[in-house]
């Protein structure tokens, strides 16, 4: 299967073989090397029939999420690809422009493949062109605002557009809101069924797929219009309502699709699939195989993100004010856990980043205290709600940013590398990163009796497996903690950071005799300016450390410190340089990147070096 | 009116001679201090009817955008501070949480509202108190992606709000949209109509409003539900519709409102009402009335929005794949223009910034160019999409970032401040900002033929006045431009503060006799290291002057270029520190933040003379 033109001339028959072989290669690879599974055991007839019934790349297919798009991959050349499934070097777990002109869009985060495949099907009419553009969207991303502004634009302009709405009943966590009732209302309603059944009877009668099946397909839909209710909501945006359809059925899917693009106009095709089909354990458990870890292994210590989870939970059993609040991503923010302690307190406001933020502010203005969990790259959404709704009105809401740093396998889309740069430009915020997992729950405790907003950011990592046991205290805010002094150079770390400096400088101490000053920086705003004052004074070289973008980071906060106050000192900057980071593992890209113990000595020994030299020629 | 308690007791008919008496008020005074206009003609009586039905502040009244609140300021109190209106240290333009406790959410920004209002809702369930919560959005408002987010989750938690659509059947300009079309259809089937007809006629047999009317309402609206469309895609959400009401009209209002108290669960009263209603001329060309302008004067120099206007007009004539993309606002950034000329490669997307950069993104993949004209403080918005769409993908999307820096009178939820900070910390994204007029057409050109995204940023000013007829031509990527040199100090100044700079240079040089050399730095990224270093290489202390966010901004950039060449060298930053700016004019707001010609003569006399000192206590 080197090309999607490979499948055209296969029969129905073949095609179904085909399916069952593509589901039997999924099961075996992504077990190997983890991944998306579920999602993409859903799509396989989905898949197929696309392809089948386009003609990629011409006709362009357009993903949302992406985690779905390993069948696609299969059929257009990469099957030979998949043990190198998202590792380092190795293919994406997304779709990627770069990887292949199959992939027509980059994607990662929810709800842009309506907007992607619009901007396309504009450019087509704009050149004369008459290619199809295919947007295939989950039910959960189809809550996303930018996928509803998408709709409405694409319904006001009329042009020529294929949604397929994927339903498979729970995106990554339990559906959320009125959409998602919507749509089990669709899928149920008894007066619903029996015209399905009648259609496809009608379906039967009519030997040719083509437009006059069409027409009859759409004089069927208008003579029930008042009877049933389908569609009535994208109807609403403009959108022509075709289904629910059994995305499983292969034959009728390809029948859709054919006489989908036979239509005029903006067209959802709305499809019923089952997360992990032909899989059983996937089946019964779609939740528990969304993703094929990685690579499962003992625990030494627990994750940050359950040290989150426990400290929220063991703080509201105390404080009745704090509410939790997460978007779409229980499992992963360890808020499934809070909701079972405090259900009523816990909110799962669907794929809606801006809409969470803003409900926070909306909670805290009325006496409540929010702890918004959110990973680092999915916060961007709501840059302009954390800023106009909640900074400006300085509003005690607690953004818990998850995945700050590297995050592995999932990539550039996914890196949490940018919230340090943007949130300490904001007023009124205040922004810290822990040591340790310990450190994470006193710095919780210390956000949420803040009398304004603060972001607490922690890495997709296990903890270093200290004690966590002692009651929680309030930390002094804007003060780093010096964990040891020195007399060559002074580290300033931040988060896992410190971990490594800590390393870096016992190495250097009795390896190489040199002296490193270890700081826990702890707060990137407010800083410890009397701290890097301090150490200007004593003409000590400093390198700062953090896991997250140069440009505008820690480091630069640390540069303006100086430079606000006459002070000049040498600063080596260590953390993400301007470029995109791809797909590895945390180690292996922290490793590329040089933030490690080994390049931190390094970096050190060249300081201390260049500097005795310096002075040995000053002295001269 | 010094509560809002004050108009309890009015009959109908003094409430109807209070709304005209707050007419001729509005006539009267913001025709003088300028500012929002038709949209407050067009609320006078849906405030008074809020206020006469809720308990405000124990009740929450929401205004979403805000620019429609003058009703409510002038009825909780602040009637007297209208001469103040939106001048520096006056009264805002908007709610304001620290103005008054009757604004319970500040706001400037569209489509926050139902967000706001749901967690004050939610807060109020949790606490078990009973307060109602309206929110009260405009039909414009309504298209953006975060309201469609919160209606969704609301219909989710069913628990009880008011939302208020205001239906002015047109926004700031023409209303974009699938939902647009969708509220015509309401307010003209005439099947509609004739039931709401019906329904008035039952309201007028049923004496009491209460519990008894309500049920009678729903049962009517039960009845018809398979006759007619209104309100099936709110319900859709889940929903209680209500409407379309006169907005106009008092006591229907009144009544309408109290009923809604009434209901359970979410309710969507759908007003509609007339932008500038009472005042003719407004009533005529709401868009010309939207806004008063602050302070009408004979215009020296074209303003950078109608320059950036004419040469997109201009590029787009010779260059078929030029296409421009607005958020709802077609006048505001000069594309108003551009749609006549070139209609068919204009899109306004709506009030929605996310689905406009992706939309942009689709159409680069697909071989435009797109250029989307918007507000500084509005591509917050979209600064995922900037970020995972646009710069991941490296795509040619030309962002024209207009009101960059201080805006004046809008205040803090308008300052163009922050997006220096977070788009230059983003990979692939190249940021400049232009000296004058002139400058800007050539940027526009040099962006257009850039190969990955950039921003172009400029202010909400008039120009220089300098001639812009020269032939468009490519700037060199990443080159300042020295226009003086100087051996005392080196300015090195972005946008409109090159000019400041300049002015000043030339007061150093024939007051003082310091020669200072001054740098049109262009670019923000990538920066000009080469420049920055050969000042470092002859010792010159550096003042850096933008109208942006300290923390993070270009005088940041400057410090990380130097820190990481190993350069040590005094620099002193001037531009937005870190708190929020409020209204006032762009000049007073200049001037306090110390952006001015004088103040910066100031720094550079002290710079000097320190350094002199530091020489002489060196030498001795």
């Amino acid at each position: 299967m080197e090309r999607p033109e490979d499948i055209k001339h296969f029969s129905e028959a073949e095609l179904i073989q085909l399916a069952a072989e593509i589901r039997a290669f999924l099961v075996d690879t992504v077990s190997k090397t983890g991944g998306h599974f579920g999602a993409n055991l859903g799509v396989v007839e989905l898949t197929i029939a696309l392809h089948k019934v386009l003609n990629s790349p011409r006709d362009r297919i357009i993903w949302d999420v992406g985690h779905q798009a390993y069948v696609h991959k299969i059929l257009t050349g990469r099957k030979s690809a998949f043990p190198t499934l998202r590792k380092f070097k190795g293919m994406a777990g997304f779709p990627k422009r770069s990887e292949s002109p199959h992939d027509m869009f980059g994607v990662g985060h929810a709800s842009t493949s309506l907007s992607a495949g619009l901007g396309m099907a504009v450019a087509r009419d704009l050149s004369g062109e008459d290619y199809h553009v295919a947007c295939v969207i989950g039910d959960g991303a189809l809550t996303g605002g930018m996928a509803m502004e998408a709709l409405n634009h694409a319904g006001h302009l009329g042009t020529k557009l294929l949604v397929i709405l994927n339903d498979n009943e729970m995106s990554i966590a339990e559906n959320v809101g009125a959409l998602s009732k919507y749509l089990t209302r669709l899928r149920t309603d008894p007066t619903y069924s029996r015209t399905k059944a009648e259609i496809e009877q009608m379906l039967r009668r009519v030997p040719a797929i083509g437009p006059r099946l069409t027409k009859t397909l759409e004089r069927v839909k208008d003579s029930v219009r008042h009877l049933v209710v389908p569609g009535q909501l994208f109807e609403g945006f403009g959108f022509k309502y075709l289904g629910p359809v059994d995305g499983h059925d292969l034959p009728v899917l390809i029948n859709v699709l054919e006489d989908a693009k036979l239509l005029r106009g903006p067209v959802l095709i709305h499809l019923v699939t089952q997360k992990g089909k032909g899989y059983a354990s996937a089946e019964n458990a779609p939740d528990k195989f969304h993703a094929w870890p990685s690579a499962p292994k003992a625990k030494a210590a627990p994750s940050y993100t359950s040290v989150f989870s426990e400290t929220l939970i063991q703080i509201a059993s105390e404080d009745p004010r704090v509410v939790a609040v997460t978007a779409a991503m229980p499992g992963g923010t360890g808020l499934d856990k809070f909701a079972k302690v405090h259900p009523s307190r816990c909110f799962d406001v669907g794929i809606a980043e801006q809409h969470a933020t803003t409900f926070c502010g909306g909670l805290a203005a009325s006496g409540k205290r929010p702890v918004f969990a959110v990973y680092s790259t999915f916060l961007q959404r709501a840059y302009d709600q954390v800023i106009h709704d909640i900074c400006i009105q300085n509003l005690p809401v607690v953004f818990a940013v998850d995945r700050a740093g590297i995050v592995g396998p999932d990539g550039e889309t996914h890196q949490g590398v940018f919230d340090i740069a943007y949130l300490r430009t904001v007023p009124n915020m205040t922004v810290m990163m822990p040591k340790d997992e310990n450190e994470l729950r006193h710095m919780l405790w210390t956000a949420l009796h803040l009398e304004g907003p603060s972001a607490v950011r922690y890495p997709r990592a296990d903890g270093l497996g200290v004690d966590c046991s002692e009651p929680l205290c309030e930390l002094p805010v804007g003060q780093a903690e010096v964990l040891q002094d020195g007399d060559d150079l002074a580290i300033l770390a931040l988060g896992p950071m410190v971990q490594v400096a800590t390393e870096a400088a016992q190495e250097l101490e009795t390896e190489h005799g040199i002296s490193a000053a270890v700081v826990n920086m702890r707060f990137v705003k407010p800083i410890d300016e009397a701290l890097i004052l301090s150490l200007s004074d004593r003409q000590l070289p400093m390198v700062t450390i953090e896991e997250a973008s140069l440009a505008g980071g820690f480091g630069s906060a640390v540069l303006e410190v100086l430079a606000d106050h006459g002070r000049s000192a040498e600063v080596l900057r260590k953390g993400i340089p301007d470029h995109f980071v791809e797909h590895g593992s945390r180690s292996e890209l922290l490793a590329q990147l040089g933030l490690t113990k080994e390049a931190l000595v390094a970096d050190a020994l060249r300081i201390v070096a260049d500097r005795k030299r310096k002075r040995y020629s000053a002295t001269r």
